[in-house]
């Protein structure tokens, strides 16, 4: 698949001092919930309705019409890379969850301790799913006995439960590797070498790293094994800066989200987490970029808990610190969410997410007669419904900074 | 890039005698003025708003979303042709913009003329602006000296200030040739035979017209060099007749337009320039073609001067004449414009353009309840948003024009 539409924006994107801030509320899309409507429609946001009138507003469709997007995919999306075009190996996400810094001479693999039996057959692919501290007191086992094999430094870094890191550091590595979960108990862990595999260097290494862990865990109850999957190296895309030819900073609370703006070379500046913080922070970063990305994780965190109530409030939070942000006067404002995440679901799901933008040269704001920041509102909006990656390129519009195409 | 959509719309196309007109008003997208709202929603135009009243209602997308399209893809785009995949080269679109009727032996180039210093470096791409006059007497200087080189013929036109059209004509010219623009000042004009293009006959007649002009304009106290670039031959597209089935006209006062019309092979049938006169050539064309493509330029013009009182005005003069293409009776009779110039930005901008369309066998008509034809009301027309090069398809649905598809 190519990126035509990032291409053309790339080709078309020029400089300029404008300030363009996205602010994320990650989750924030709802569903309605029993006739209450969306968290967005109950929730009391005066700030944002007051912005609405000023403002475009639309919905945005992460990745596809009915997909429900991880989180990687999802900012991928709002940072402008098609999340079809630029997929990310598990084993990168994991390393990005976690905040583990992978170099150019890593390949990262997700880890599950899992139970085999005396014949080697997969009996339990979680381990009973057993507790952080059991996953590091046997990483911990595993570190003092396997630091490196010949050709590669292993590293390993507990996630949560039965779930691991794997890093593999060294000269020439590849994700030529066959994942070794057989995704079923009954049967034995797969061979890392295995066709198409088999003249990989890397897939070799993982076997030896793999055969000196089963050794290591052999007298161990119930974690006696490990599964690897997901082997991938850290992408190697154009970054935000040439892409656009934007100064970036993000603005992240949570280890994932920093991650994702390091994926595309987007620079930390701060690592706030309250909403109040998040506007500060925010506003602040813009002094020196051209492009801020805003996090804010409790939209979408209150909705995985389920608690439509939380989630209100949260919501309401951050409308209450918008001025601090507004202070900073952005030229293009952006305020919108990764995915929808409805109490209801207790996850993510495939709803369009409202967006509203702040802008010059608008066709009106949408937000009169009534009409607030939210889901049913931003249906009638001037922005559409557009894909998650038309979002920055629109604010760059905005903003002047895209030549004209042809003459 | 593919144009999957085209062809299928092609394998679809049947003729028959329904009649549809394209009446452009060029540019005549706005955004907001300052709260007074659009320019068409400025303008008075009971003509258009009783039209509105049994027509179908939309916004077309140029290219693509963000995108500010150039005269060029925004009309191929209204024709029908994705303008991300035909694409025109800059030189080509010179001979357009001057009329230059390029054949199917010619590469056609932009030239600049350009100031260089002793040790050759460029010192002013523009050579000071020189006016048309100027041009023109240094083009005479030219032509007296060099009217070909051994294996072409070569012309050059003037195009306005620093700016020429050089056309080379010969047998199996081609365009690949380098771009000598350094595209900065204090560099030397690059040779249109470094690499890729070092095999090339055509870099190598390029580089000896160079030289003798470069000689030509030695004494000359500004405009003592060339600069070339876009080098681009006419292309072989699939023409309107061939891709529509429709038997076409063009109707268009300006070069440009009637250029764009016969590069798809689409013959000029008048050249009007009055609304009145656009309307009533239109009309007539209507009698021999089965399509009708044509040209308003001052809802455009108006723009680009920042005149919104003038390009209201424009709006207004064409809704005065629509009656005389009425009474042609058209069967589908579309009405937009090929991108946006906004007044605020004197020039052409990425707004989606309002479209009208009067047609049999719509789902009523969206003007009613007080909406008439402007951006706003648009919105929430049964079109949608579409791109624009799904208008002409959408006309030739109404008029019994496309096949079933499948069984």
């Amino acid at each position: 698949m190519e990126d035509n539409y990032g291409n053309l924006i790339s080709s078309l994107a020029k400089e300029n001092e404008k300030r363009i801030v996205l602010l994320v509320l990650d989750g924030v899309g709802d569903c309605d919930n029993a006739g209450r409507g969306t968290a967005l429609q109950i929730a009391r946001t005066p700030n944002m309705d007051s912005l609405a009138r000023l403002s475009a507003m639309g919905l945005i469709v992460p990745v596809a019409t009915a997909v429900t997007p991880g989180s990687g995919p999802g900012h991928l999306g709002l940072l402008g890379y098609d999340p079809l075009v630029y997929q990310v190996g598990r084993g990168v996400l994991s390393a990005l969850g976690i905040e583990f810094e992978l170099t150019a001479r890593d390949v990262a693999a997700r880890l599950n301790f899992c139970t085999i039996d005396a014949d080697g057959k997969v009996t339990d692919r979680r381990a009973g799913r057993i507790s952080d501290e059991e996953n590091k007191r046997l990483l911990e086992k595993i570190r003092a006995q396997l630091a490196r094999v010949a050709a590669a430094e292993v590293l390993f870094k507990t996630v949560a439960e039965h779930r691991a890191l794997m890093v593999l550091r060294g000269d020439d590595l590849d994700d030529d590797v066959g994942e070794t979960d057989p995704q079923a108990v009954g049967a034995e862990p797969l061979s890392p070498t295995r066709p198409p595999h088999d003249g990989s260097k890397t897939a070799k290494i993982v076997e030896e790293v793999i055969d000196k862990v089963r050794k290591i865990l052999a007298d161990e109850p119930r974690a006696n094994m490990i599964l690897a999957r997901g082997f991938a190296k850290f992408p190697s895309w154009p970054t935000f800066a040439e892409r656009f030819k934007l100064r970036a900073a993000a603005v992240a609370g949570y280890p994932m989200y920093r991650g994702v703006a390091r994926l595309v070379g987007i620079p930390v500046a701060a690592e706030p987490t309250t909403a109040e913080d998040v506007c500060k922070e925010a506003g602040a970063a813009m002094k020196d970029h051209t492009f801020v990305f805003a996090h804010f994780k409790y939209t979408d965190k209150t909705g995985e808990d389920g608690d439509l109530d939380a989630k209100v409030k949260r919501i309401e939070e951050m409308d209450a610190a918008l001025p601090t942000l507004l202070a900073a006067e952005p030229d293009v404002l952006i305020i919108t969410g990764d995915h929808s995440t409805p109490p209801l679901l207790k996850g993510h799901s495939w709803h369009p997410v409202p967006v509203l933008m702040k802008a010059p040269l608008l066709r009106g704001g949408d937000g009169r007669e009534g009409r607030g920041f939210d889901e049913i509102s931003c249906r009638a909006g001037q922005i559409g419904t557009i894909p998650a990656k038309e979002l920055i390129p629109l604010a760059m519009a905005h903003a002047g900074k895209l030549e004209k195409f042809g003459a």
